[in-house]
């Protein structure tokens, strides 16, 4: 596939007219354009396990062709999409739907691959086929100890399958809450998910981390326990110093100003992970930079002046892709996500921080304003392409994607009806 | 059972106390107690066919012991609580999940319980084995003229199964839409859409109605063709006099004025169903009256304004209850809808109209606010309680459907993991 | 005033029989009518000295007659609203529109009324005539030291005010924030935010209290420095034991759960203080229970809760109404908001705590509902009135304050066009 | 100032450069790169009189020196902009604030400038002094006849006004609603506005344009007579032929599908103005460009898709900026807002709509979004530079009027202190 890629390049008359135009321009402006560069190609993103076939919705799911069943496919997945863009290089496992049999031989297909495992995932809103106790009222939340403890068994087997994988990091996501008032006492269910939290956090190896997810709504309809950030962090805190929020860019209320709840998880040190997505309305699990791009630009510019400046330790961020694919081709999606995220990042890397820090220390707002238009209306995709070119991949994943037929060849593979685990 | 409920109802020690006490106060303040006690009888709400079993999310479902699997036990579901209520006098089917094979055994199983049928519900948001064409990218409103035809022909069957049935009314509710900027043409769509609708209509008996519901996303998470009341009112009444537009309560963006929507069509004649059920953050589908029942209040004070002074010539309204049963017994917790309608509907008969009218004309902001809370904050149970006790059926239904042993009857007869076809 | 009031309630016919069927009828359940009665009696809501006069939109400003001009009218006001209902017993004051120039005689004129001093309010939001530096970009956040010492020390001689009234708590409401994205830096912001929080703590007398307000957005329309409740305690936790979170039932983002807030406060023993009022959109700032009833009802759920068990040691709460008063007398307004304060917490009071807490635990979401339901659809203004009777206040405050010719007497005596200081 | 411009002009070295190369590329890709420059000249924005002082909140209000005090100052403030933009072509009156004591005189000074005047607003939300009946409860909803004749009275006076200088239409925006459940009859009050409108319409020029403007809330909180654009299609259709919907982008509830909304009016043939802003919350009123850039892209592609195919007769849309400055300089604020206009045209401009149908009719979902992104993510700069160069205005209009030291001299002219009438 790496020749077929680089096939497809040689075909691009366009891209060096455009990247030479781009250097030029930019470099006018005191851009250090090898710098940027280079940060754009170790920019990688985890691919989470879960979103590589057809998603759906309470009304229905239309499935699609050439899904991967197993894991082995899922992974293989992952290493078409790495192979196409270079910066998809680790898979994120869901459990129980990604159990590796053999752990030894998924790690080295993931090394045929270039990807290696990030965080893991843990599942206690569903009810697995046998399961002892039912998660319908709460898994770590549970008023009923038992359904506590078997969640809180479950967590630890996924971290020691982590640990089988080489992952160094855990993500708990909780669907705990109450979908009535009146359902469930809110300090009681709070209670009970901080000390499940510290049961699970005291039994994870010292050189791993634990990201708290937040959500405000969905699946349940009147109240979630850990609501929003600040219900992250606080319980965060108190579980221990490698425990961390996560942020997700669907879980917010309308309007929610996201870039300001990153920035003061960073000011706290306390920013672990990130689920890139877009949505209109709700956790609608769109494709990153379809719907909000400039806000996707005003939270990565929180993100590069946090990372350049990490005075609070903040670890090195987990970043994943959480979408779902309803409509489009799944990896035709995240070649799109991964594309926006990287154009998110570079613009973000274009913003003269200094100019921008002395133009707020003056109140100049609309100078502020035009200094960050100026890196946002930047066309950045040709840096974005020798990034990816440099790195062994397409300057252009989605039209090479379609070149190569990939999709057809998956199909012939696995046929027109296979379906991959998942939402 | 009817003498199991009255025996249930002779237990009943503090009901007449509580009526007496209520029909004296409000005497006192001219309220025409016989008359509200009249109109909460004769007050009936349709069942949705759906609505009998556990619902879920895209994040799982928890079933619910005993559900009803066929379209005759999902007809002894609702004479059940016709029984216990004597306002849920009628059925509201879905086409194709309950198709019946022998129509005029099916109706008079309803019959039986007292029961009729609502208005017909199709189906163009999923696809069923073996169809043609697939509703991935719309039905009404597709670009592929085949579709759009085989969906308007599934429109017109369920209008013939409505007829065998008795049925006098199709509630079209369409997914129809896009998911992301671009994916389709919003005039194109919306003109398909238009066109289609008034092909269903024409083959529409003389006698029924159209109902043109309207949902702002979900399943589709960036535009849905009939966004809104404006757009549904607009297609009904390009489509024909019998065409109106349907309320549900829950398909609003946050922060609507729902009431105000209501309003509107009645002043324009349009008004012709509504879908009760309540919600925090988008179409949660919750129990009637949990989350903001002083919303619903004011609801039902324009529609029974409305009712009693209906210039515009609408058309007697389709009620149903349209929720989903995640967490609690289906039964109970249509039980505690019907229970929650009837209450505002009360509470709304109560409002004294010509003093409101007097306070709103010399601008006495403070007394239309207190004449509201008069009616709202009296406790009208004691007549909901009285009107259902005299249709013969329970004081108090909840108390009586778990003393009967209701549920544990249907989980012997039907097992513990029967499943009911819906959402 | 006492003695027109004892006037009033004589003539009224109905409240014995009312509170006479309520306390049989409540008694049966086991409620504890009594203690209820105490309870309400004994209950205190804060008027703020700024909703007196008629408040305004950014669009324009209707006068209401009879407003007070000084700071001794204003205490006579909230001595009317007191005398009224006997719930009314403190006042808050609003520094700089609220400066006493004779602090004894201003305390003896509130003594005459039976009021005191409730928290102080500093103002770092507005430019005050001749002042130094302008808030137009910030007060405690601002990236110019000289702007944050000044509003420091505005917030020292707010604290030294109050001390000479009897208060004991300072609130800092703060619209410190930014416009645009890129105005200002989230991170520098919210530094100088706690230093300069931590300042003013450092000078606040050991036996005074801090109330932090947070806010989402209005009148900075992209980022507030102090966003929610997370931020507010975070930097409370930062500032000292005796810094505390103030929630504004106003000041969330639409659908917000906010009960699930108070509790999570409670829980952390961080909630100091609570402002009263009701929205549809956004800071609305009308009467409390004109909009949203229910959740009133359910937030004091959890107040009463926490009240009752108070084991992370929060301080007694500075309950105050913050509302402002568009199209009403802004009197009737402040004592529908009172009434329909007690009436919520009269409700609550009524919640069967251990029923309830079985049912939760017990996962019996139906019964949970049911039990809520049981105390709200009760009608309590009997035990609301007898309260306000036994205090010495009216039964009816409204009736009683139209048929005084309150608002006549006082146009009478400060003519149409006075012109109370505010919003 | 023609001369300092072409000299500030002549001293950027960059933009030929730029343009050469943006032409060069957007040439290959077969767009008509002199048609776009000729659309984007032809470009003209209406400025609002109110618009050029410096705006508040409900919380106060910061002044900016060199404000406009008449309605001379006013215009040559849209001068000012005109010239270094060429894009401000016209300016749109607010009646009382901009009453003209000589029309023609005034008529002079814009011709000076190359300024029409644009649609005439009425202002009946606010009391003016001296004015017999109070809008306080609603102008042409108002339940007293005596109000709605005055305020159509006012209207009638506003056309007449908007005659002496050129208007051709007038846009009505009305508070008019309620604060309070109960406190209007939404039947009544709606049926008062619609009879109205109509009387002002039965009396507008057969040349005028009447442009009905939406908005869910602020400065009433509960109730909004025309709320969305459903219920202002509903009256422009009941009024007359030239009656037609104004959408502000600002006027919708969280999550709105605008563009929607904007391309069912189109398909209807009833849009007929819209105003410029940008928001996160509420009606923020912010810099055009500033929040949501896509969003506005979105837009233009339903208004450029929709001018050019015109089925449905449209008239041609009346442009205007309707934004509120409170913390940049205001004309800083609208260049930068006819910046981000004509960029978000310019991109709209480039969208291969004969692509993106075939793509929309293929449902080759990822493609459509190709589609648009090529088009949003291309630097169009060059070209918004090269069609104000073209103009005689400023290549780079804020640098220029920087340079020019434009604001200093107008503080020097009118001082620190004036102050313009507007919100």
């Amino acid at each position: 596939m790496k020749d077929q890629i680089q096939n497809a390049n040689h075909k691009n008359l366009i891209h060096t007219d455009s990247f030479d135009y781009t250097t030029n321009m930019l470099s006018k402006k005191n851009v250090q354009i090898e710098k940027v560069i280079t940060q754009l190609i170790d920019f990688q993103v985890a691919i989470p396990s879960w979103a590589l076939g057809a998603g759906g919705t309470r009304f229905g799911r239309f499935g699609y062709g050439g899904e991967p069943s197993t894991l082995g496919e899922k992974i293989d997945d992952v290493g078409i999409l790495h192979a196409l863009t270079g910066s998809a290089g680790s898979i994120s496992l869901h459990i129980p739907w990604d159990i590796p049999s053999d752990p030894s031989a998924i790690k080295e297909r993931a090394a045929s691959h270039g990807i290696i495992f990030d965080a893991v995932n843990s599942n206690t809103f569903q009810d697995q086929k046998g399961q002892r106790k039912s998660y319908k009222y709460g898994s770590l939340c549970n008023e009923d100890a038992a359904v506590r403890e078997q969640a809180i068994a479950h967590n630890h087997e996924v971290i020691k399958i982590g640990e089988s994988l080489g992952s160094k990091s855990i993500t708990v996501w909780l669907a705990d809450g109450s979908t009535f008032p009146g359902q469930a006492s809110f300090r009681r269910t709070l209670d009970h998910t901080a000390n499940s939290l510290k049961n699970i956090y005291s039994e994870m190896p010292t050189d791993w981390r634990m990201f708290i997810e937040y959500k405000p709504y969905e699946p349940n309809f009147y109240h979630t326990v850990i609501q929003d950030w600040g219900t992250s962090l606080m319980l965060a805190t108190e579980t221990g110093d490698r425990a961390h929020t996560l942020v997700d860019l669907g879980h917010h209320l309308p309007n929610t100003n996201i870039e300001n709840i990153v920035s003061t998880l960073i000011y706290k040190g306390r920013l672990g992970g990130f689920h890139f997505n877009d949505s209109k309305y709700g956790d609608d699990d769109l494709t990153v930079g379809s719907i909000k791009p400039y806000q996707l630009f005003l939270i990565f510019n929180e993100l590069v002046a946090g990372m350049e400046n990490n005075t609070a330790d903040n670890p090195p961020l987990a970043w994943m892709i959480d979408a779902s694919h309803n409509v489009k081709d799944p990896l035709e999606d995240l070649l799109q996500s991964l594309d926006a995220i990287l154009i998110s990042y570079a613009q973000a890397l274009l913003i003269d921080q200094e100019k921008l820090k002395n133009a707020q220390i003056n109140h100049d707002v609309v100078a502020c304003q035009e200094i960050l238009h100026e890196a946002y209306r930047t066309d950045v995709r040709p840096l974005v392409a020798e990034a990816r070119k440099r790195a062994g991949a397409a300057i252009n994943p989605i039209d090479t994607y379609r070149d190569l037929k990939i999709r057809e060849s998956l199909i012939l593979k696995r046929g027109q009806h296979s379906q991959a685990t998942g939402l």
